[in-house]
């Protein structure tokens, strides 16, 4: 099974987890980890281990940031550098999530899976046209 | 002024805004219209007709929403078909808050930077690519 971590600054995990509860109902293997100011980069891995070890049932592992370059991106990407358990998505927003979470099962290929979903949740991004009179 | 207000099920806005915060700083003319189970469309309207009235110095409204066709999305559309002050986006995630809260200024072109924004976050949406042995 594949887990899903999903990582930012503040609060940003814990929201986007409710939001995505709301919509689909409790998720399984879906873990929060927050990054309030003043955590180390040190305690946040450590969380982030600790968050896998917690979904014993998965062997591999998303972890979604919120933004390129930030602190949890930088320390997931360190993670995923040395232990290919671990795959890292940033610019999360809750089309990416939903996709992922509703789409893996066990024999996916999380490559596959991420592809698809990268692309429904670039789409997702988009403004309201409008209409023009005739 | 550009005013913003984020709008989300559960606490997306909430979590998201504090996020923001956390990279910049307090923020101007940035308001949260969480959307709890349980509150009705009219409802939520109406809060987002009042954040609006509560940025009293701004003209224009981007409201950002969690997801193409959720009912924050929908009620906000709806607005905007009624009231041109509104422009709607969707699929937000912390890139698309970011340019938008740091690039408004008082005589920009809401549009122009509406696309900018977009596709900025656009971009963020990515996987982390382990670069591979030699």
């Amino acid at each position: 099974m594949i887990g899903l971590i999903v990582a930012g600054h503040g609060e940003f995990a814990r929201g986007l987890a409710d939001t995505v509860r709301l919509l689909t109902g409790e998720l399984e293997h879906v873990v929060c980890v927050d990054f309030p100011a003043g955590m180390a980069g040190e305690e946040l891995e450590q969380h982030l281990l600790t968050a896998a070890d917690f979904m014993s049932a998965c062997n591999r592992f998303v972890i979604l940031t919120d933004l390129p370059g930030g602190t949890p991106f930088r320390i997931a990407a360190g993670l995923a550098l040395r232990d290919d358990r671990f795959r890292v998505l940033t610019g999360t927003n809750v089309p990416l999530l939903l996709q992922l979470a509703l789409s893996r099962t066990g024999d996916a290929c999380v490559d596959e899976l991420i592809a698809s979903a990268l692309a429904e949740a670039r789409q997702a991004v988009m403004v309201f046209e409008v209409p023009k009179p005739w």
